[in-house]
């Protein structure tokens, strides 16, 4: 009778939109690896069939970075095309940008490196001139015409081929890290889509960026190669701590910081983060580094357009604007975070919602035709912060560093502090202008229905707040070099100020106040910059922005993202700070009938069979009888569905009227009767009990360490109840005021 | 009756050289905190004392910052100077280094840089000449002379202040970490004679170096200062947080390296590590750093002696030899963990231990006897890192730059490979009598009585093989750049390879060997170079280096040494991977007695006291009755000493014949009977249980996520037996074929 030694298909898995039970998955693992050590012992193929299994999440590692680097130079090369695309194209090969189109003219000097024969506009191609009114007014007509194009594409293939492609994918991947299933969502459609779409997306011109979603790009290429290998198609536990590897490796391909994104995947994305992980991630990720840099889309040995290198150190009083700078990250960070949940809400509820297409052709429309004018927001948001990151040199011929006595040198060699030309106060006209429709229009841009990720236009924010701040320092201390709080460190003549640290500072305080990221922003600038004397500007900005925006609301976009869809995430970073115990959340409460469980030795399979059809639990106790109350064990409902199928089909008599064991022996039964339906095997003998006096700080903590799915109550012994996940996030959400039904899953 | 309200002075606190209740301590600290934020409503001076409260943690961190890099400039400063009196004084202030002397000289060239009036060797003092095999044993004897009583000094007043100053400190801090109490061993005494004598011991000329120690030093400032602060002061867990970011401080003033520091905090030392602890360490670890660097002990403006900077690209193909080094410093890892192990249970368990003056006496005179003849050994081992790192430049008059044709450079302006001349040739062979008594004599070094660290002898080591390796490539690429192997990247008269580098990768990878770091070392050395270039070569050397010694012996030599020492460390990294059971680890085993346990209502004083005095438990579980033996709660044998003894003294009546009660009402006495004693205060209601059948490794896992210190075992609901964190290190031991009575403490 006892042929259920095999394991059932099925048995063991789980549905959509679920959570996983970590100790189920790490048990798994280990039994799993246990296995194939022992067998190592007895043949060379098992050995090295054991030693193949060992460096297999290695090679894993290598494909992920190989992948994921690969894909992010593709991305970067399409959307440098597309982009210049809007503007004109290239006769001397269409497949060339701006850049390259002139790169390869013999026609240029380094001067006017940016006009070349090849290179002609739409009203060139046209009308054939690209002066005057009604060129300019052609080439206005294309550039919006691009932008509605591309974003009409992006958005169409979103909807008809890969929904899950839209946004950032942060919000989701850190659900889905925390042990949530969305079947899909890392999918090789997803994949495809999300590529494409996220080129489509950010050559329209929208207020969005590429760094988001080229996370979810990686997680999806991690998802998909982990099928390739049983140790991590088959186990959930194990194939998030290569989600996790990969996330790292996206980051580290979207900044070229490989050890920011390692500490990106720790502080930000990932829940379950062993030690093993850290290194693999590293390893994926400066794998992706290199993939890329060996790609080289931006042709400056970089992985990114807005690396940058300041020579002059900073002074002291300079803490000040960098603080204010901070303060302003802060508070724009909480409010973009406010309008734009508010907003999301309002798509969410109303009849905005059902029209997304629409949506995004009216916000690509408005952003292109305001963008236009503008040479800020006409060229893209990276080629934007590269230029305010930019420190004026000698040779740059930008607007932005239009000084008067451009070529004059103090003795070093070095550019000192100069009065403004009237170049830079137009610049700071348009960059004021270019600040306040970035500000509104990505409130309404970031949770379309296109790939769309939020760190470019945050740093983009901050960055102008940043340059405009630095150049008005710089300005007040070339001309009131006498005032006390310059004249110590700053004499006349003198290099004081570099209003493109300002610019970096304001970003790294303005990303902060958006994301609520901590060591890994500050480690990701670090990166960017190359000077370690940078970080404590950098962290007094990240550091005050953080505290600013946390006094106005304490999550940060993701977290608010999470909680608007109603995902079971359970928050790591904050403290459970109410004493509520144990019996205050579990089911059933006071008033509810008892709670349904099963006995280990004298229930029918019709009994069960009512019980499930009944009920919509996910597990059932198992005590020993209803009178004592004692706990054995805990069994999934989902595996017991299964199990009893599986033996109504496969063995022989088993009906309606036959008992049901869980335990160990069956006694010896009268004969005539059913034969029995042993289940010990899908029974978890070892269910995760507290006490109902265990306060619920103690409980929400074993429930995050150990990743678990639910909890059963006792008291003095005996079963009282069941606390689940879903309970506490339901809880949590109560003891902050919240409305306890929105979460949404299990 | 109820008098028992207040808290009795001395529940909740440990004793010595036992482990801590995390989840207590957790708790505890929460409802401080829930206590200050509630109170802070209620009037102004609560809300100051709240924030005040909050940004106690901020302020101790830059407390501690400032206070390790002062202390690490003033080492720094002291170790140089002392080392340096070895060979000379400076009649300009012998308050001078050498080189000090001679930058305030003006009798000095570029070129005679080392040489000027000022500076006397004792030869010069003493006989007047500095000339003559006299002149060079009258040198040689004051040398040996200074190197023993530096060495003299050192372990007397580590003998008799401060036993616990001597070795790195390292294994002790980890064991701290994960919850263990060992009184003073970061106390006042033990920071003031370990500052001292680290100066000493380094000062000594001994094979060691003071990174190590500087971790310990660090973390003592931490402890101190938490006695400022109530809300570190009274917590044993807070605190360990406070000694997390101490740690990461002590390694971004050791190596110059913030980010590496608190990598190598999180990977290498801590236990219990949140992601505030995370932006905590950041910033301490920058604020030391700053504080050193402003004391600028090197005059160069850098924090640590050996920085570089390299030019020189790397070349695929050299992957070969950084992998050779790679498994270089893995077998040298492994190797010296095995003997150094082998000898300190030696010193252990035989006489030797008995005389540490002796030993340490003797160890310095076979060191400063051997080491003077040998340039490269006489010289401080941080001065021979930094000359094995440097890239030869034009001015370099180093033997190691001895090449011939030094002064001809390529058109670029760069050195390229040349021969070598016989400088070099004679370097090379003292540089390989330095490594093999350097590899000896670090084996008897690293133990003894005196505070020694082993991050330098490691690099050491390791530069010196890797400048051997690189010096024979760099001959072999110049001599037969035809060879298939260089052709293609190395032409004639290019600069090919860097030896620098060899010695820093050799120095990855016997570092790693050691001490079985990953991403900390990798971004310690990258910080060292500041070019994520050679992250690659770093990382393939240091992982290699992993392997090869982890297939040799598992443990790195901290861990080897916690085990050597008994501590009850439960390691984090490994998995446990035996099918054990709840019930093969639990106490009463299968032929014991009863485990004893108290019940809840009906046991006398007289009857706990008997309990107590027959058994050395250190807690009880308390039971509704023996028949029934289902669990109410667990009581600390410390707490319920304590108690008893407090109602005795101050309770009217408490007798031996006085009734027990640990339930919530205790019923109506009959009159005349003695009054009751009620302590469920004492008692904890949520006691962790497991099954009598839950799989070992989850229960491992519960100890290490949860930092329990014991764990009651139930089977069907009743109380079987009880595990506690010497159990499971017990049983961990066991299983790995070790001595279970190894582990000492509780």
């Amino acid at each position: 009778m006892d042929f259920l030694e095999e394991p059932i298909p099925g048995v063991g898995t789980y549905d959509d939109f679920n959570t996983i039970d970590w100790v189920r998955e790490k048990s798994r693992d280990r039994d799993r690896h246990r296995e194939i050590t022992n067998k190592s012992k007895e043949s060379t193929w098992a050995l090295i069939h054991s030693v193949s299994d060992a460096f297999s999440g290695w090679l894993l590692m290598l494909l992920i970075g190989l992948l994921s680097g690969s894909l992010a130079g593709l991305i970067d090369i399409s959307a440098r095309w597309m982009t210049d695309l809007k503007e004109g194209i290239c006769t001397g090969g269409f497949w060339f940008n701006h850049e390259h189109c002139c790169w390869n003219s013999e026609h240029v000097t380094f001067e006017d490196r940016d006009k070349c024969p090849e290179w002609n506009s739409w009203s060139q191609l046209i009308i054939s001139t690209d002066e005057g009114a009604f060129a300019y007014i052609v080439n206005y007509f294309m550039y919006v015409l691009w932008a509605l194009l591309f974003a009409f594409l992006a958005v169409s293939l979103v909807k008809v081929f890969a929904p899950y492609a839209c946004g950032s994918g942060i919000p989701e991947i850190k659900t889905i890290l925390s042990g949530f299933i969305i079947r899909g969502y890392l999918g090789k459609w997803t994949l495809v889509i999300k590529t494409i779409t996220l080129v489509l997306a950010v050559s329209s011109g929208l207020s969005l960026g590429k760094e988001g979603p080229l996370v979810h790009v990686a997680c999806c290429c991690g998802n998909i190669l982990c099928h390739c290998f049983n140790k991590y198609r088959k186990n959930e536990a194990k194939r998030r701590e290569v989600l996790s590897a990969a996330a790292a490796a996206g980051v580290s391909v979207a900044f070229g910081a490989p050890i920011g994104g390692v500490l990106f995947s720790l502080e930000e994305v990932s829940y379950y983060f062993p030690l093993k992980t850290l290194w693999r991630s590293f390893f994926a990720a400066l794998v992706a580094a290199f993939t890329l840099r060996s790609i080289n889309p931006f042709g400056n040995s970089r992985l990114v357009l807005f690396y940058v290198e300041f020579h002059t150190p900073w002074h002291l009083f300079e803490l000040v604007p960098f603080i204010l700078l901070g303060i302003f990250g802060g508070l724009w960070g909480a409010l973009f975070i406010r309008t734009n949940i508010a907003w999301c809400r309002k798509r969410k509820t109303t009849q905005l919602g059902k029209y997304p297409v629409v949506e995004v052709l009216v916000v690509t429309a408005i952003t292109a035709i305001l963008a236009f004018p503008n040479e800020y927001t006409r060229m893209s948001t990276s080629e934007l912060i590269s230029e305010l990151f930019n420190d004026c040199g000698l040779l740059d011929s930008s607007k932005l560093c239009d000084y008067e006595n451009r070529f004059n040198t103090s003795k070093g060699g070095e550019l000192p502090d100069r009065p403004a030309g009237m170049g830079i106060y137009s610049a700071m006209w348009q960059l004021a202008l270019t600040l306040i429709l970035k500000i509104v229009i990505t409130i309404f841009t970031f949770g379309m229905k296109i790939p769309s990720g939020l760190f470019i236009p945050s740093m983009a924010v901050g960055a102008i707040a940043g340059r405009l701040l630095g150049v008005g320092m710089e300005q007040l201390a070339y001309y009131h070099h006498d005032w006390a709080i310059f004249n110590s460190w700053c004499s006349q003549g003198a290099d004081c100020i570099t209003p493109g640290l300002y610019a970096m500072v304001g970003a790294a305080a303005c990303l902060g106040g958006v994301t609520r990221m901590t060591v890994s922003l500050v480690v990701i600038m670090f990166e960017l910059t190359g000077g370690l004397e940078y970080i404590v500007p950098l962290m007094a900005a990240a550091m005050t922005s953080k505290w600013v925006a946390d006094a106005l609301g304490r999550e940060g976009i993701y977290d608010a993202h999470i909680r608007l869809n109603g995902y079971p995430f359970l928050e790591a970073k904050e403290e459970f700070a109410h004493k509520t115990l144990a019996m205050d959340v579990m089911k059933p409460r006071r008033n509810d009938p008892l709670l349904t469980v099963l006995t280990q030795d004298s229930m029918t399979v019709e009994d069960v069979e009512t019980i499930i059809s009944e009920t919509t639990y996910s597990g059932f106790p198992v005590v020993v009888s209803r009178e004592s109350q004692r706990l054995v064990g805990f069994v999934l409902r989902r595996d017991l569905i299964i199990s009893i199928e599986n033996a109504r089909k496969k063995q022989d008599g088993v009906v309606s009227t036959s008992i049901i064991y869980f335990t160990e022996h069956s006694p010896p039964m009268p004969p005539y009767t059913p034969p029995t339906l042993k289940l010990r095997n899908i029974l978890d003998l070892s269910p995760f009990t507290v006490t109902d006096l265990t306060p619920m700080e103690i409980v929400v903590d074993i429930f995050r360490k150990l990743g678990l799915r639910q909890c059963l109550v006792t008291h003095n012994g005996r079963l009282l109840g069941i606390i689940t996940k879903k309970d506490v996030l339901k809880h949590i959400a109560q003891m902050a005021n919240q409305d306890p039904d929105s979460i949404l899953f299990n």
